[in-house]
């Protein structure tokens, strides 16, 4: 099942190129007792499995548009953590290498001893939000990836088991400040977490660790590589992750670049795709400066 | 006013060493019509302005215990964010440089060179519910730090504006995995994240920047400090984080640790205090595996 969430906060089922509007399941969604204590989760995620056959009957006799002339949220809205994972393509730890001066000395070593790293939750957008960029004076690039989203609650969890765990798939960009300070800074600035533009559904993808991708930037092929690149497997990703901390339903992990990344402005329209899960535009705003001054 | 919450999930005032229970307040609370969607802000923190009469309200007659009987909660929730300043005292940037084989080479430069980093929100915990040891056969060490709670949304806001978006203050405790990996992973383990024992509101404080503290592992005295040393003062610190991102309501900065750092194991109590805030204790508990045993 494809999985959106668009326009004022509709729940979708995307089908065929069209989004059907299944927001009368989200009458069966738990009411929060104490809202004003945490939730470990993201809770449509948390909730999804439950709402499954809520979703599916909601779907005969829905309205339905063009996924074109829907506005995509992201289909995760309030998880834990947003983790990434840094140097996790060969060709992309060469272009780091080959470039310190853009790259920062301080970001070397093998994924072990460089660590996953965090975004603030707070970054997090979908495609139709856009990107604006925090400091257009620095190098802001584009890091194309596959988006793990987590389905259940698992702490030390075993390679074998580890892709159980996963809810589904998405898009991910994460976008970065390129400089000398800590990536969960530099990574952090609003809207440079897309995720998008709707979850696939961990069933419907036979392998996760064998999906072509790429990002072009107007129309320009920046990016290009298939996810069994990747060198540490998703299954070894959750499994290293969940030995940190705990991770909750509708944590995000973005799973590492490959090669390719690179500048963007404003004005430019990135757009990505994975196959199997999504094609996926972004526009990258006019700057608050810009857009105040005119 | 100290506003706690508490046991099971009851908002507290604390006044003259008990907690009064003002749970009645939180009928005042609004509802949120889409839970499915992200709130930028924590919910209590987000109203705690708008909720304050009925707060007031609900305390005459209330019934109350004293503080030493209540399992206190972090007072802050669902942070969008959990903001780390790292080398913020200049005795402790000497501990650290004078022992690169535990502070690790890769942590090196001004504050404005390695930039802020965050701890996971899945982290986070009131004292009541303690502290379990991620990996108890690394070094973890207690960072005893002035936890500041915003109380509405900012970004890139001035040094002069910046302390009147404070919502108030707490004990912070920023728990780390000594080692090679990136700050956000190795200080982002369940319960590392340590807020409480109470949030005092920002007009309390006379004037956090001069504010003495301390902490003591059972008994012994290991950090102690006034805030007044912190090299990049506190409106700075929000004025910084917010060019790099929006600050919501309830996004905590730990605003760094003085020197004193050390390693704590199952079975410790920290207890802490900063002065005209509060004394808080948390316990070490044993690790998974030593419970298991058990």
């Amino acid at each position: 099942m494809r999985i959106a969430l668009y326009d004022d906060g509709c729940l979708g089922v995307v089908q065929g190129g069209r989004v059907f509007d299944a927001s009368a399941a989200l009458e069966a969604l738990p009411k929060r007792a104490k809202p004003w204590l945490a939730t470990r989760g993201d809770w449509l995620i948390a909730n999804l499995v439950a709402l499954k056959p809520a979703i599916e009957g909601a779907l005969p006799g829905a309205a339905s548009k063009p996924v074109g002339e829907a506005k995509f949220l992201s289909p995760v809205q309030q998880p834990s953590k947003i983790i990434g994972v840094p140097v996790n393509y060969h060709e992309h730890v060469a272009e780091a290498e080959a470039d310190v001066q853009t790259f920062s000395d301080r970001f070397r070593g093998s994924i072990e001893q460089q660590g996953f790293f965090l975004k603030a939750v707070s970054a997090l957008v979908g495609p139709s939000e856009g990107i604006t960029l925090r400091f257009p004076d620095r190098r802001n690039d584009h890091e194309m990836e596959l988006g793990v989203v987590m389905g259940r609650t698992v702490s030390n969890i075993g390679v074998e088991e580890a892709l159980s765990a996963v809810a589904g798939y998405a898009i991910a960009l994460d976008m970065v400040v390129r400089g000398p300070e800590d990536r969960s800074l530099r990574k952090s600035g609003d809207s440079y977490a897309v995720l998008g533009p709707w979850l696939v559904t961990a069933d419907e993808i036979e392998n996760a660790e064998a999906l072509d991708f790429s990002l072009h930037v107007n129309g320009e092929l920046r990016q290009a590589s298939n996810t069994k690149n990747m060198i540490m497997k998703l299954a070894e990703q959750i499994a290293y992750a969940s030995r940190f901390y705990t991770l909750y339903p509708g944590d995000i992990i973005m799973t590492g670049t490959c090669e390719g990344v690179g500048p963007v402005k404003p004005g430019d329209i990135i757009t990505c795709r994975i196959e199997n899960i999504a094609d996926m535009s972004v526009t990258i705003h006019p700057t608050y400066a810009e857009a105040a001054s005119t």
